[in-house]
């Protein structure tokens, strides 16, 4: 169906007309003082809260509809919403509206000899837009930190959830209008035809300054694939643990089960563990039967078969796969520097650990490994811009370009050279 | 020529050799200490001036091929080297070697409540592609840069400088083998094939961070538009210098002159000249005379002509119009509104001056005006990273994604989140 793709001027029309709303509105909001925007953000959650009945009522047909079309069990758990979900997202606009305001912030200020002053200042980056799936709450959720960071959002939501979202992005623009900012601060892709993606992603570069995609890996790939504008993005998280030989027992196995078991389809998710050969006879058994009797399906090499006869086998691919589920792989590795070579051959570049009490080897494994996140003594579990104390995230980016780990409100913004002088001309 | 594409392995395979190269080398340097890199940079300076005159000679060969194929003398000015060019390079070489480390620097250390530390770390981006024109001391000066912030560079010069581009490579790599770093660290891509470059903007996204273009408009913007990788890159400098209603006449005389004149082909000159109506009367006839005294066409509205007979008449092309030559459009805005307004239309964000004694004035221009680089009472030939005191630049980013403004070393690196608990696990 993709393969044809005839031309549809009325949606670029369409599309580009939401960019060139965008742009107006994102000047707007770039002047915007850091109040204003935090009303916004408290009056948003009042209007969701005020409005939950006709945004459940809204998310009803949704999930009559995706049943009806036979979506998984998995697809309409994320698209429900209940009343507890609405309050958890009220309360995530309240959580956005009470942290600092990043723009105007002088990042670095310092004076050349010649007596000019140069400050690097935050603005915000312009217009983001918002590729999601499923989850209505992304709604309301990535509308707050572009809106915090100064920035107009272009949302373009799953269309199993096209109610659900209209119906809360309807309290986001009754709150910007009410303290008189434009309602294109945050537009919602008002049609369901995929091909406006398309044309978000490959035409519209200047109108969008960046592309974020909340979703699965399918998603997150098409997006990087075909977008002629920056993406943050994170495609996996395919996060390590390692048990370097001098770990405590105790601690190991008490981080193990939380970085593995605590939540299992979270990015931050422990998917493989290594542990060292040096202590595989004390830790290996323990570590792998915690996993078990908390129901974890364990795949592991010789060693680790040979500790436990539930044990499964591994096979090449369980190295380095996303399992997001109630599944670990197992290995027995020699030594730290083999530990750091599977971690690169197979990881993700997202989160990994070490647990260990030889500074030394941490100080190594932190140094050495180039993840977004790299930790030690610690759960995998953390890799949470919440839990980083940036109040929220709208993902983790493992690219190296602009933002990398936790994306916050901060991590929105670019910056610009305040230069003051008092009549400095430059010399030949 | 270009529009059949046909197939070519070898030179596939001969440039993904390169990018693997490369990403060995990058693991290398990103662990290499600060002392060697800086040892190195030394030593290439070294051998660049103890192999002056091979560099020289291949120069000549260059410069003569380039004459028999008719090039411009603005390109062959452009081409040649000499004693001192040569010198000026081996300085720069010890200047980025002077220049503070970035990597390993820890930019924000904060603790959590629950004993989680947090430090956000400088890693280098890892592999950076440089496509050059002409000058062959973008060899060095490039790579200095690359080396500097720990990245592998893969460096594609122009075919007319083959020869040079060549002799200044060897010294670089003579100096990195000699302190036991892999001469993969700066690789110069080894055919003049134009499909290598087509190869690594398209194909190469696994291999090379960011590519960064140096040169006129038609390369970056064929880079901009084909690359499939993140793109560093400003595409013009129309900049501005506004003289407010209360500029003082005398600074406003000696910073107008030196924005246009100093230099008329770096990106940081003035291209057009905004005079407030309220002080035109006053101010406006000076400046054009000076302009006009010092060899600069004035290219102005229906006032300026007014003001001074010599003063060709502008047309719609002249404003938003990167002259790069001893040319300026002069118009009579009615404002600070009207001129904000005017550079937002026709400006491309690089830099934009005010020349004002009215302070909240300059603080509004400063603030309002979403430019890389806004200036108060300076001239914005200013606009570069040594007179930043970066010590060096690789270009001025106009884009907002990752750097913008004058790109030095540190602006070249990434960064990673080291954490460091003491058992921490995350609680439901």
């Amino acid at each position: 169906m993709n393969s044809v793709r005839e031309p549809k001027p009325d949606l670029h029309e369409l599309m580009f007309g939401l960019g060139r709303a965008a742009r107006e509105a994102a000047a707007v909001l770039a002047r915007t003082p850091a109040d204003t925007k935090t009303e916004v953000l408290k009056a948003a959650a009042r209007e969701l809260r005020a409005s939950a009945k006709t945004v459940l009522r809204a998310n009803a047909e949704d999930v009559a509809a995706a049943k009806a079309q036979g979506l998984t069990a998995a697809m309409i758990d994320r698209l429900t919403l209940d009343d507890k979900r609405i309050e958890a997202t009220a309360a995530g606009l309240e959580l956005v509206a009470a942290l600092d305001d990043p723009i105007g912030q002088v990042i670095a200020e310092w004076r050349r000899p010649n007596g000019l002053t140069i400050a690097r200042v935050r603005v915000p980056l312009g217009v983001i837009g918002i590729i999601y799936e499923s989850r209505p709450n992304v709604t309301a959720d990535a509308a707050a930190l572009c809106l915090k960071s100064g920035n107009a959002a272009i949302l373009r939501g799953g269309s199993e959830a096209a109610r659900s979202n209209a119906a809360i992005h309807a309290c986001l623009a009754r709150a910007l209008v009410a303290h008189g900012l434009p309602a294109a601060a945050v537009q919602l892709v008002p049609t369901q035809d995929r091909e406006a993606v398309g044309i978000l992603l490959r035409d519209m570069a200047g109108y969008v300054d960046v592309i974020v995609p909340r979703g699965g890996k399918g998603l997150v790939a098409r997006v990087q694939q075909d977008a002629r504008v920056p993406v943050m993005s994170h495609l996996e998280g395919i996060c390590h643990t390692y048990i370097h030989a001098a770990a405590d027992v105790a601690m190991a196995r008490k981080i193990v089960v939380n970085a593995k078991m605590r939540r299992t389809g979270v990015c931050g998710a422990t998917e493989t563990i290594l542990v060292d050969r040096a202590c595989a006879a004390t830790h290996l058994q323990p570590i792998v039967a915690d996993l078990i009797a908390a129901g974890c399906e364990i795949r592991g090499d010789g060693p680790t078969q040979a500790a436990d006869a539930r044990v499964h086998a591994a096979v090449d691919a369980d190295w380095g796969k996303e399992f997001l589920d109630a599944i670990a792989a197992v290995r027995v590795v020699d030594g730290l520097d083999a530990a750091l070579e599977h971690i690169r051959r197979y990881g993700s570049a997202h989160t990994d650990a070490i647990i260990t009490d030889d500074p030394a080897a941490a100080e190594r494994f932190l140094n050495e490994l180039d993840s977004a996140i790299v930790m030690h003594n610690a759960s995998t579990q953390f890799a949470d811009g919440g839990e980083f104390g940036m109040g929220a995230e709208i993902g983790i980016a493992t690219g190296k370009i602009h933002a990398r780990g936790p994306v916050g409100a901060a991590e929105l913004t670019s910056y610009k050279y305040q230069v003051r002088g008092n009549g400095q001309t430059r010399p030949s």
